[in-house]
């Protein structure tokens, strides 16, 4: 049987110019990460199926790829339904496997702890342009950090490191689960069906606040409600300090440290920032994610209309494991679309070695060919980035081809210096 | 049902300690693979079942994590054998990725190809200590190069990247499949059971020449051809020149261009390399896969008796893709042995940068706070490492702590700058 060329179904093979950017996008991460203390980790791809399928990844839960049993433990002929068949599947994300790291080796981590994750996750999503099932997540977390110095260090860490990467006039855009909750409390929707309220308000910039009543009223929430709901983010509109026109409004609603946090947040970030981007408060970011337990961020480039990332806090997983919650709060950047970004812009990497290709006639006696080699050594040891390649026939063609491909300087060689 | 704290069965967690001498090494490997010209690139971890079963991965074939089908194409009611029930699994080396990839892009692709691959492989591998299920390989490739220009990069690329991570004394040990067979033909061998012999072979350096020899009667072979054979290996100890010999006493059985070619290849690395090794030949190296057609090396620490790596020339697996043979040869770096032992030498990485721990005091004034996220901004813009952590209860218990993890300067931050 033929062997098959492609990769399997949704899954790309990444050629050598992308992979150069990948791999310098990934050193700027992981060396501004370190300077504000983040440590790096890494987890096993594959989790136990238990772990997985735990209602902590929301709809990604339906997307696993899943893992046969081996040996004994496979029972073809008694399995009834999947679940007898499969023991562990690739992990969706990072952050259930983080807060398993977490929870397994607390003793040993220190307190708090801040980690980076780089690496790949699976979800068997339907095929579409520009999503890949197999792509890779950068995350940072800090587990045991109570206050806002956590969010303050998250977003300023992640935004200092687009920066260095060229990115600038990007937004992050941040929220609260608690002011979301507030706001429809306030309006009298009930706490059980909260959710439903999330998922219609999360598509108001795309359908307007009048699609989003209209959807409320059509859903069964009272005309009442909606009116309440929708008057409180038309007063946001025009209001000249938003965060103090919903402290009016939701007092005695609201817990009271809410409010201030995120003022605290962004004013704290906006003055001790390095990269050039704005906060903006919007009462509108919902995030799917039902694991969230207070503040809730995303990075949005307008100019683009995209979101590149976000996170949040959420203080009730790691008591999912160990029966007693540490507070932890995290911030993702959308590694594939920040590469995909810099793709598209023709991102060239500052301060490249010097590239030289070494042509060399055919059947070069030993002792010729040992003087390139040594050359050649002695130029990498500089630093330089040394092809040596078999002259081709075609000499010109390959010569253009080796410039196409940056190699500014071809050196020739022939089985005799004197020959050329 | 609570929660798993354990990484799955024979995988592990990767600490911080160990992802930093990881993450170092693996900067110092692509840098210096760039050098020589070497291309990034990736593949998905996920091949095609078939693929994987083809029958190039040896022994590595019975071990694969395979990946259930999904949605409709998983028909659990008609299923008879696993085979059924899945289309994917988890590659287990990046030879077989890596020849795919070349077969579905090799027009886009520079001739001859030059890669770096850095990725994990998966084996269902018994547990046993040292050895995991999920590991990290790092191979380089040329494809498309037929001279021995490719052997002698491939070894000065890998022994120059061992001597930059501070390994030296080590051997680069050297075979030639031609050769093995020549051998075997030699001494009357019948051709159909050469791999027989060559296991036997194998054993050579733990069982001695007699136990090789008992093992190669024992196992049917003729006691003539088994003398012959051992009388060769005899020969050869205490041959002054051992190519020498072995191309007197095979003349007329071995392909002309095998002896030269190895000899051409020890001399030219011995001349030309900068790390500090020794080239070997060494006629008892067979190397199990069976894909190999010429060259077979493998790295060796004679202190620590362990392989730490290999490779060699496989010029006809392209042609299981394409139809058309490609020659084809590749290195890998044990990559987790070389952590392994980098670890147990407490390696430090070189040229770390500076490291401080900036403790504030509860309850800091968010006035008082950007000042001291300022301070840290501006010495994470020159490179430092700065942690901002919250005064603890017990200062010195935490002071201690941070010393312990290389935070040799401690800051402390009080809310009133003159309260300290």
């Amino acid at each position: 049987m033929a062997l098959i060329k492609k990769p399997v179904t949704g899954m790309k093979d990444i050629m050598p110019e992308e992979m150069e950017i990948r791999d310098y996008a990934i050193s700027v991460i992981k060396k501004t990460y370190a300077e504000f203390g983040f440590q790096s980790i890494e987890t096993p791809c594959v989790e136990s199926i238990q772990n997985l399928t735990s209602k902590q990844g929301g709809d990604n839960e339906k997307l696993i790829f899943k893992i046969l049993k081996r040996g004994e433990k496979l029972r073809l002929e008694t399995a009834e339904t999947e679940a007898d068949l499969v023991d562990g599947g690739l992990r969706y994300d990072l952050t259930v496997p983080l807060v398993r790291y977490y929870s397994n080796h607390a003793n040993d981590l220190p307190a708090p702890f801040k980690a980076i994750q780089m690496g790949n996750v699976w979800r068997a999503d339907r095929p579409q342009r520009g999503r890949y099932r197999q792509f890779m997540q950068c995350d940072i977390d800090i587990i045991g950090e109570p206050t806002n110095l956590a969010e303050i260090e998250l977003i300023l860490a992640t935004t200092t490191t687009l920066g260095r990467l060229g990115f600038k006039g990007f937004e992050i855009r941040i929220n609260e689960r608690r002011l979301l909750k507030a706001m429809a409390a306030y309006s009298g929707f009930p706490a059980e069906r909260f959710d439903e309220v999330f998922i219609i308000l999360d598509k108001m910039d795309k359908i307007g606040m009048e699609g989003a009543a209209e959807e409320l009223v059509k859903s069964g929430f009272s005309q009442e409600s909606t009116d309440t709901y929708i008057d409180l983010f038309k007063g946001l509109e025009t209001a000249p300090d938003q965060l103090a026109y919903l402290e009016e409004k939701l007092a005695g609603v609201i817990e009271e440290d809410v409010i201030p946090g995120l003022r605290e947040v962004i004013e704290s970030v906006d003055r001790t920032r390095s990269a050039d981007f704005r906060m903006v408060f919007d009462p509108t970011i919902v995030r799917g994610m039902s694991y969230y337990t207070g503040t809730i961020f995303e990075i949005s480039m307008p100019q683009l209309g995209i979101s590149c990332g976000g996170g949040g806090r959420y203080d009730k997983m790691v008591g999912r494991f160990t029966g007693r919650d540490v507070p932890a709060c995290g911030f993702s950047i959308g590694f594939e679309r920040i590469i995909l970004i810099l793709m598209e812009q023709g991102f060239k990497i500052p301060g490249s070695p010097r590239k030289a290709a070494y042509l060399i006639e055919k059947n070069m006696p030993a002792d010729r060919l040992c003087q390139v080699l040594e050359q050649a050594r002695d130029e990498r040891e500089a630093g330089a980035r040394i092809l040596i390649a078999r002259m081709a026939k075609n000499k010109k063609f390959q010569k253009q081809q080796l410039h196409d491909r940056g190699y500014e300087e071809i050196v020739e060689f022939y089985r005799n210096p004197i020959d050329r």
